[in-house]
C-alpha cells in the first residue's frame, strides 16, 4: 500500500473524520511528514493508528456536544406576569408576552418529567387569584413576578422521562403559558385517551371545568329529581354544564348571565327552563328570583358570590344547598370594598349548607365523570359552548382580562400556533 | 215505723241529701204534711219514695256540675307579647305579665293532649326570632300579639289524654310562658326518665341546648381528635357544652365571651384551653384569632354571626367546618343594618363548609345523646353553668331581654313558683 493509497483512503473515509476536516487534513499531513522525513513505513503506520483512534474519540465527544447544541435553545414565547395584582381588576398591561426565553427541546439527562408543547390554553377566573401577592389557594402556587403564568391546558408530549407517558401522547393538566413547558411533576397530567371528541374539550368540558360542574353538582349539592336549581354565570365554562346536568336529572333550572345573547343561548341552545340578564335586574334580584322560584330555590350553584348570593339566600328553601364554586364578583376588590353578604342568617333559619369546594380534591372521580359525560356528548345530549381564540400567545392576556367583563361566550380557550410548531394537532 | 222514726232516718241519712239540705228539709216537711192533712200512711210512703228518687237524681246532676265548677277557672298568669318586634332590640315593655286569663284544670272531655303545670322556663335567643312579624323559622310558629310567648320548659303533667303520659309525669319540650298549659300535641314532649340529675337540666344540658351542642358538634362539624375549635358565646347555654365535648374528644378549644367573669369561668371551670373577652378585642378580632390559632381554625361553632364570623373566615383552615347554630348578633337589626360578611370568598378558597342546623331535625338522636352525656354528668366530667332565676313569672321578660346584653351567666332559666302550685318539684 503506497502512501498515495493511504492518503486516498483517508480522504475518502469521511466516517472517521467527516465532522472534522482539519483533523483529517492534519492526519494526512502528519503521515506524509513521517514518510518523507523518516522514510519509515512502520513508524508511519503506528502514527496513523494512534491518530485514527484519537480522532475517533475526539469526534465522538464533539458529536455529543454538537447534538446538544442542535436541540438547544429555541425561542420559547411566554406570557409573563409583571407584578402582583392586589385588590383591583387586572389589566392586559399587567402581563407581557415575550420571546426572550429559550428552551432546549430535550429532557435533561435523567429527568423524570415531561417536555410538552402546549396546544390549548384555558383562561380561568382562578388565575386572577394566583396574581395576588398572598397565597390564596393552597392547591396552586401563586404567580411569581417576571415569570410565566400557569394554567390548565392541553399539551403534546415531546419527550418523556415518566413511564406512563411517551412522545406523542396528548395530555391535559396544569401547565404554563408558554410554547413549551418542562413539567416536573407529570403525574399531575392526565393522558387523553378518547380522541373521538374535540381535543379542545379537554381544556373545558372534559377538563377542570367539566369535573368542577360534575363534582359541584353531584357531590356538593346532592341533587334530587324535581328540585329547583339556580345557576349564576350560567353560560360560563362550568355553569352551562351544571344547567345541562340538572336538566338531565329532571330539575327545574334557571340561569343568570350578563347579556341578552347569553340568555338566549341558555334557553334555546342549552335547554334551561328560564334565564335572565342579571345586569337588567339591578337591585331587584331578590324579587326576580322570587318570580322564577315562587316556592324557593333548593340548589344554588354559585360562581359569582356577592350581591347575587345575598339575594339567593333570601330565596332559598329549607335544607337548601349552595355549592360555592367561585365568587368572581369578589376577585378584583379588596376585602374592605367587597360586597358584604347580609342575609347569612338565612343559613341558620333555613338550615342551608354553603360548601366551598376545589376540584383538585376530586380528581379520583375523573374516570367516573368521563363514563357519565362522554355518552351524552357522543349522543349530542350535552353541548358545550366554547369561545376559542385561534392565534398566537400574544392574544392570551386580553382573553384572560375579558373573563372579568364577561366578554367570552362560553368557555374561553386559546388554540395557538407557535412559530415553531405548526403541525396538525 | 212511726212518722218520727222516718223523720229521724231522713235527718240522719245524709248520704241521700247530704249535699242539699234544702231538699232534705223540704222532703221531711212534705212527708209531715201528707201524714197530718191526709192521715194516710200509704200516700205518705208513695210521696216519700218519689221524692227520694227525685232527690237522688237531682243531687247526682248537681254533683257533676259542682265537680266541674270546683276544677274550673283558676287564674293562669301569662307573659304576653304586645306586638311584633321587627328590626330592633326587644324591650321588657314589649311583653306584659297578666293574670287575667283563667284555665280549667281539667282536660276537656275526649281531649288527646295533656294539661301541664310549667315548672322551669328556658330563655332562648331563638324566641327573639318568633317575635318577628314574618315567619322566620319553619319549625316554630311565630308569636301572635296579645298571646302568650312560647318556649322550651320543664313541666309536670296534671292530666293526660295521651296514652304515653300520665298524671305526675315530668316532661320537657315546647310549652307556653304561662303557669298552666294545655298542650295539644303532647307527642312533642319528651318524658323525663332520669331524675338523679337536676330537673332544671332538662331545660338546658338535657334539653334543646344540650342536643344542639351535641348535634352541632358531632353531626355538623365532624370533629377529629387534635383539631382546633373556636366557639363564640362560649359560656352560653350551648357554647359551654360544645367546648367541653371538644375537650373530651381531645381538641384544642378557645372560646369568646363578653365579660372577664365569663372568660375566667371558661378557663377555670369548663376547661377551655384559652378564652377571651371579645368586647376588649374590638376590630382586632382577626388578629386575636390569629394569635390563638397560628395554624388556623378547623371548627368554628358559630352562635353569633356577623363580625365574628367574618374574622373567623379569614382564620379558617382548609376544609374547615362551621356549624351555624345561631347568629345572635344579627337578631335585632334589619337586613339593611346587618353586618355584611365580607370574607365569604374564603369559603371557596379554603373549601369551607358552613352549615346551618336546627335541633328539631335531630330529635331522633336524643336517646343517643343521653347515653353519651349522662355518664359524663354523673362522673362530674361535664359541668353545666345555669343562671336560674327563682320567682314568679313576672321576672321572665327581663330575663329574656337580658340574653341580648349577655346579662346571664350560663344557661338562663326561670324556676318559678306559681300562686297555685307551690309543691316541691
Amino acid at each position: 500500500m503506497t502512501l498515495l493509497h493511504i492518503i486516498y483512503i483517508l480522504y475518502k473515509a469521511p466516517f472517521i473524520f467527516h465532522r472534522n476536516k482539519v483533523s483529517s487534513y492534519g492526519t494526512i499531513c502528519m503521515c506524509m511528514y513521517a514518510m518523507v522525513v523518516y522514510k519509515d513505513e512502520r513508524l508511519f503506520k503506528h502514527i496513523l493508528c494512534i491518530i485514527i483512534v484519537f480522532a475517533i474519540t475526539v469526534n465522538h465527544l464533539r458529536d455529543e456536544s454538537k447534538e446538544k447544541e442542535s436541540m438547544a435553545e429555541v425561542r420559547n414565547k411566554q406570557v409573563i406576569l409583571k407584578n402582583h395584582v392586589v385588590d383591583r381588576f387586572p389589566k392586559e398591561d399587567d402581563m407581557h408576552v415575550t420571546s426572550e426565553a429559550t428552551i432546549k427541546l430535550k429532557l435533561p439527562h435523567g429527568h423524570t418529567g415531561v417536555l410538552v408543547k402546549n396546544l390549548y390554553l384555558s383562561c380561568d377566573p382562578v388565575q386572577r387569584l394566583l396574581m395576588h401577592n398572598k397565597q390564596l389557594i393552597l392547591q396552586y402556587p401563586n404567580y411569581t413576578p417576571a415569570s410565566p403564568l400557569s394554567g390548565y391546558g392541553v399539551s403534546k408530549v415531546l419527550e418523556s422521562g415518566h413511564p406512563e407517558l411517551k412522545e406523542g401522547d396528548l395530555v391535559w393538566g396544569f401547565t404554563r403559558w408558554e410554547e413549551y413547558s418542562l413539567i416536573d411533576r407529570p403525574e399531575s397530567l392526565i393522558k387523553i385517551r378518547h380522541t373521538d371528541v374535540p381535543l379542545s374539550y379537554y381544556a373545558g368540558i372534559l377538563g377542570m371545568a367539566g369535573l368542577s360542574a360534575y363534582v359541584g353538582f353531584y357531590e356538593i349539592c346532592n341533587p334530587k329529581k324535581g328540585e329547583k336549581v339556580f345557576i349564576s354565570a350560567a353560560s360560563g365554562a362550568v355553569g352551562q354544564l351544571v344547567g345541562q346536568f340538572a336538566k338531565l336529572l329532571g330539575c327545574y333550572v334557571v340561569g343568570s348571565a350578563g347579556s341578552k345573547e347569553k340568555v338566549d343561548l341558555l334557553k334555546e341552545k342549552l335547554g334551561f327552563d328560564e334565564a335572565f340578564n342579571y345586569k337588567e335586574e339591578g337591585d331587584e334580584l331578590e324579587a326576580t328570583l322570587k318570580r322564577y322560584f315562587p316556592q324557593g330555590i333548593d340548589i344554588y350553584f354559585d360562581n359569582v358570590g356577592g350581591k347575587t348570593l345575598d339575594a339567593v339566600l333570601v330565596n332559598m328553601r329549607d335544607h337548601g344547598r349552595i355549592a360555592a364554586c367561585g365568587m368572581i364578583s369578589q376577585y378584583n376588590v379588596g376585602v374592605e370594598e367587597s360586597e358584604g353578604v347580609q342575609n347569612l342568617m338565612q343559613v341558620v333559619l333555613k338550615r342551608i349548607t354553603l360548601k366551598g369546594f376545589n376540584v383538585n380534591d376530586y380528581i379520583h372521580l375523573y374516570e367516573d365523570y368521563l363514563d357519565y359525560v362522554l355518552p351524552y356528548i357522543r349522543q349530542g345530549k350535552i353541548v358545550y359552548m366554547q369561545d376559542i381564540a385561534q392565534g398566537h400567545l400574544d392574544a392570551a392576556p386580553s382573553l384572560l382580562i375579558g373573563l372579568f367583563s364577561g366578554r367570552n361566550l362560553g368557555k374561553q380557550l386559546l388554540l395557538w400556533f407557535s412559530d415553531h410548531f405548526r403541525e396538525e394537532i
